[in-house]
């Protein structure tokens, strides 16, 4: 018998320790693991990290917490809030921009209007109670949905907003990649520039086939994932 | 008027300058770079980071080249072999284990088997044009597909063996997320560890809705996306 290779002895060994402890428990510190499961510190360093990028464990002040599990969001026609609620998560948004920009050529074959015509931005965190956990960027044509200016509240789901003003959402066309952060990205998630993200890119039509939304969210790594029943 | 932020200049100048490239062709090294948008080494080694990592630039021996588009990869039950062909890519994939396992609790689970029973477990790194793609690990029950280890060439379709066994796939629950790879998946995959990479989670059962497998796949983050059309 080969003995286990020192990585796999050690992630083995964190995972049955975190196993045994509950959402927002101290996690031992470097050193401690180290003399503990008879390892080198940078063994139990690499480690820590995996558990990290995982979402398995966080940062919380000067020490390390096990985290909550990761918030799951079915890939679908349902807007965050209610993803976020199926979980059991307290939905919310912080505004960040809301602007009228001129449509590049990206956003004009998008949305079907002409280059330069003027498209609303509305740039949120998405928040899971309190948690930060996404960025989210959607352009609508102002033409079509400027009127929500005047009656929308941003800490609330913009589908809902869009469906009581009778359009009915018919496909999306989604792309999910990986993708870091910009510092500014990283910033606004309170993460950062070297946490892998969850890069969102999506188009949205209604029932007649005209285009509603372009949207382009950054999810944290470490905070969500995706689901999805194929058939 | 407020000056642009310069990570955001750079960015857009290295976009133009790559649209104005070829796949292959070398990039500029970073002190040229550097020189020529008037901006800090640093602040151009972050952009070409984010490049790496978006897979739109690649180190080939020394130097740093284009890369080739992503492989965009649908969500389906189609397989592997048939998503690389619809991209105009060659499949392939290499051997790297093939061995019989005892059933963990989490198998037995998923494979509907009792714990301890008998798994084949396959692992076999994914190729688009000779580039490594992915390391996927399926696990079969053998009672139901051992017949496999005969007649099976590992270098071909795992899903057209099944299917010419007389097996019609009828669903599949599907979790995508970010990972980092362990020191060996990162050699596998001719990557690294800090390279961002999707990991899906996959469980297919029937048109009978007895299960089929258990899947874990790694994908380079550079070199894979995903894309769906949600109704």
């Amino acid at each position: 018998m080969k003995p286990l290779p020192k990585p796999y002895v050690i992630r083995t060994a964190l995972d049955t320790m975190l196993a045994d402890l509950a959402e927002g428990d101290p996690v031992p510190a470097e050193r401690e693991l180290a003399v503990r499961f008879g390892v080198a510190r940078e063994t139990v360093r690499q480690a820590l990290h995996e558990l990290l990028v995982a979402g398995r464990i966080e940062r919380r002040g000067r020490g390390t917490v096990v985290s909550r599990p990761k918030l799951t969001q079915p890939l679908g026609l349902q807007s965050y809030t209610e993803g976020a609620l199926a979980m059991g998560r307290r939905p919310g948004r912080l505004l960040v921009t809301w602007e009228t920009v001129e449509a590049t050529t990206e956003l004009a074959a998008g949305l079907d209007v002409a280059p330069g015509a003027p498209v609303m931005h509305l740039e949120r965190i998405l928040l899971a109670d309190d948690q930060r956990i996404g960025l989210e960027s959607t352009y609508l044509s102002s033409a079509r949905f400027g009127h929500l200016h005047d009656s929308f509240d941003p800490s609330t789901s913009l589908y809902a907003a869009i469906r009581a003003g009778g359009v009915d959402f018919g496909s999306a066309t989604e792309r999910i990649e990986t993708a870091l952060a910009s510092p500014r990205e990283a910033t606004l998630l309170e993460s950062s520039t070297a946490m892998p993200m969850l890069l969102l890119n999506r188009r949205t039509v209604d029932t007649d086939g005209l285009p509603v939304e372009i949207v382009r969210a950054l999810y944290r790594g470490d905070r969500v994932a995706f689901e999805t029943l194929l058939t």
